[in-house]
């Protein structure tokens, strides 16, 4: 963390969360409720976190580092809402939560999702229009791919028609690429390029960000296989059961485990290129140990798993 | 039509709409077909060819009030897929076409909407961007105001929700404000801001959105309530039938066009008045002469259907 900045903590973020749409008074009430039930329950905030760890790194005040870091969640909440509809996922629950079109209907809950992002652009636009000129254009352009049919929905669309596609890891990577690649790559890299990070340097945090979110990606599709029910906040081991990618489906518990080693390995050198042009963004060692953990984690309850099924 | 800018006839914003959105090899064959199906199945179109008249009038260039119109058809063709689903209006035909959730799925409908929304938004930001900075923010707040909770999304949660509510006057015409006359208001009001137009000009301009928007409103209810089968091209005769606001349900057919009548000389004083300060706007009188034509063949079917029943 920076000198002179505040830091932006879980519950400053929660609350960020709220104030950063304000509710008016001529508000629908179901809408109203459906809207605060959302911005009440909000997920691990880790992307907000980042995205404003970034931001702060790379010169934003702290204003504009949080509209965008609200600005992310927001469009990460909504892509979540989304995907739990019955068309989508058919999720039961969500952030320890029953899903949000369960308490108020899907026609709720898709409306909540769509305040949400148009909120989001409107605080991006916020943030981009407060930058030097010619990053902002360049911004812009990578907001759109990221989030549009290049990205995140193209994503969503492999991963809804994955049963019908040859399943590779290379098929399964590609929704992950799309689908939980391109939100980590705007958190990352779209701060930098707000604070007028150089191409070279952009290009280490984007390298990083594909690594570590495909990484994050086999960690969760590696619980999906091992965790207990209940332990992840969301439906427990639904990708068998809705024909989605899971790499260690794919290519088994083993080899995608080794496969997320790699990733972090492939991490660590670009990590250490980006430190020595920017110690600033030293919090990033954090995110990494995380993913450490997390795999150190899979693996030992991969192991209790399979005791318990000898005896 | 001003002098030297090439008109923008339905072909050509057929063309815009589907050339503004690449579509790129990469993507998911399910949703190429979504998205070809939905941009290859244009509507009236009225909305795209009077923001560009708008914004030439006030001194936009052709590229730039073409990328605003296609942006403010993208929107309202989001709208219009989310409107359909089976949990909103579950709508069976649009556009003389089954709706493209039965095509495609939900989901595909969902991505498609997200899809359009997101390079509206683009377009909606490159138009801006190439605005003076005084103009810009106001802009982008109205974009935000219309197109979210205080506008499109609550108008279209109120509507979802109109049959717990007092049907009244007063309450149908605030579902219109919002899901209809949004975005009316974003298609004149938001080219003339771009092209720095006073506040007094643009609050004549709002005034005209408001009253035509809530006259095409009726229009169309009366519509619902008188038309054969098939003849405007959506599923027919729904607004009874789903507990949808309906002024001539409400409030009886008679008072509904006489309502619109007034509605319709209340516009015709601001134009005057708009007319004086901006003569180039004067094709908004072919919108208020068809806006008063279309009351004239209501009426006749009225007279008819009327007629019909007593023999």
């Amino acid at each position: 963390m920076q000198h002179g900045i505040e830091p932006f903590d879980a519950s400053r973020i929660a609350e960020a969360l709220r104030g950063r749409l304000a509710l008016p008074a001529s508000l629908d009430p179901e809408f109203d409720s459906a809207l605060q039930h959302v911005l009440g329950n909000p997920g691990s905030l880790v992307r907000p976190r980042l995205a404003f760890q970034m931001a702060t790194a790379y010169g934003l005040d702290s204003g504009r580092a949080q509209d965008l870091a609200i600005a992310l969640e927001y469009f990460h909440t909504a892509s979540l809402l989304l995907d739990d509809l019955p068309c989508m996922d058919n999720a039961l629950e969500r952030r320890g939560a029953p899903c949000t079109h369960l308490l108020y209907g899907e026609d709720g809950a898709i409306l909540v999702a769509l305040a949400l992002i148009n909120r989001a652009y409107a605080l991006t636009w916020r943030t981009v229009a407060a930058c030097p000129p010619p990053a902002q254009q360049r911004a812009l352009d990578y907001v759109e791919r990221r989030l549009g049919i290049e990205g995140l929905l193209n994503g969503q669309s492999l991963d809804l028609h994955f049963a019908s596609v040859q399943q590779t890891r290379e098929a399964t990577e590609r929704v992950a690429m799309g689908k939980t690649v391109s939100l980590i790559r705007l958190t990352l890299a779209l701060p930098a390029m707000l604070g007028n990070a150089s191409p070279h340097e952009i290009r280490h945090i984007e390298r990083i960000a594909i690594f570590w979110g495909l990484g994050y990606q086999i960690a969760d599709d590696l619980k999906d296989m091992l965790d207990n029910p209940g332990q992840s906040g969301k439906t427990p081991a639904r990708d068998m059961l809705l024909g989605r990618p899971n790499l260690a489906a794919v290519i088994g518990i083993p080899a995608a485990a080794h496969r997320l080693t790699r990733l972090i390995d492939l991490g660590d050198r670009v990590l250490q290129r980006l430190l020595a042009l920017r110690p600033a963004v030293a919090f990033l060692e954090k995110l990494r140990s995380d993913l450490q953990l997390e795999l150190a984690r899979i693996l030992r309850n991969s192991c209790e798993l399979a005791e318990r099924s000898r005896a």
